[in-house]
């Protein structure tokens, strides 16, 4: 865990963060997230604004996860890079969530990046299956 | 740009690479890796061994790319985040180089992911094309 300029602000946030990947509580995720967040997701180019568009998407995201391992973590003020090892069904996942954090502690921005494409293939049917379903 | 524990041996590492990669001198990029380097590839789950190996494919990559634009860069001692910004064709691309050095300040362990899903697809075809010719 590397933690060069790592503020109380950046702690706490990342104390709350790991806490609801983990527990897979993604109710909580709202509160993590300003008001006019950006997502940019790995399946689209085009970001997505706004917490309740992106806290469904992150939820969609994590449904679709196994359970999610971090690894090497950078933090420098708020700006964060997360590395993290996860499945989806029977393939492996690396991914990594780079996130700008506001004032207040919130993710302002987040842009996620997973490899391998079998992944992102498998993720893209997952999400479009929650979509139809309107569970997300 | 966040340097949170930036070291020479990082600091010199770093000018080497952009110069490489900006100047598209992959003739250079063998002196950067260890000779038992791994890549973790956005194309493939299964890492690639060894500095041939290894600078081919990122030679290959490189040619694929258009200009590469560096933004955020994570440095915590050895371990680096290098997130960019370029084109494969017509479509934007964004990555991140997770890079590993050894004590000589070469490149130990490379980790690179994309998005989106349709810039991958682009840099399959591009780097199946270069293979098959025999040019990597």
């Amino acid at each position: 865990m590397l933690e060069g300029g790592l503020t109380q602000t950046a702690r706490t946030f990342l104390t709350a963060w790991h806490s609801v990947v983990s527990s897979r509580d993604f109710a909580r995720l709202p509160d993590l997230l300003a008001e006019d967040v950006e997502l940019r997701a790995p399946l689209y180019w085009k970001p997505r604004q706004g917490r309740d568009t992106v806290a469904r998407l992150i939820a969609g995201v994590g449904i679709s996860f196994g359970p999610v391992h971090y690894e090497r973590q950078w933090v420098s003020v708020d700006e964060l890079a997360l590395e993290f090892r996860t499945t989806i069904d029977d393939l492996e996942v690396k991914g990594i969530d780079l996130i700008t954090l506001d004032e207040t502690g919130r993710i302002k921005n987040i842009e996620v990046m997973l490899r391998p494409p079998n992944a992102l293939a498998a993720l893209r049917v997952k999400m479009e299956a929650l979509l139809a379903a309107g569970a997300n």
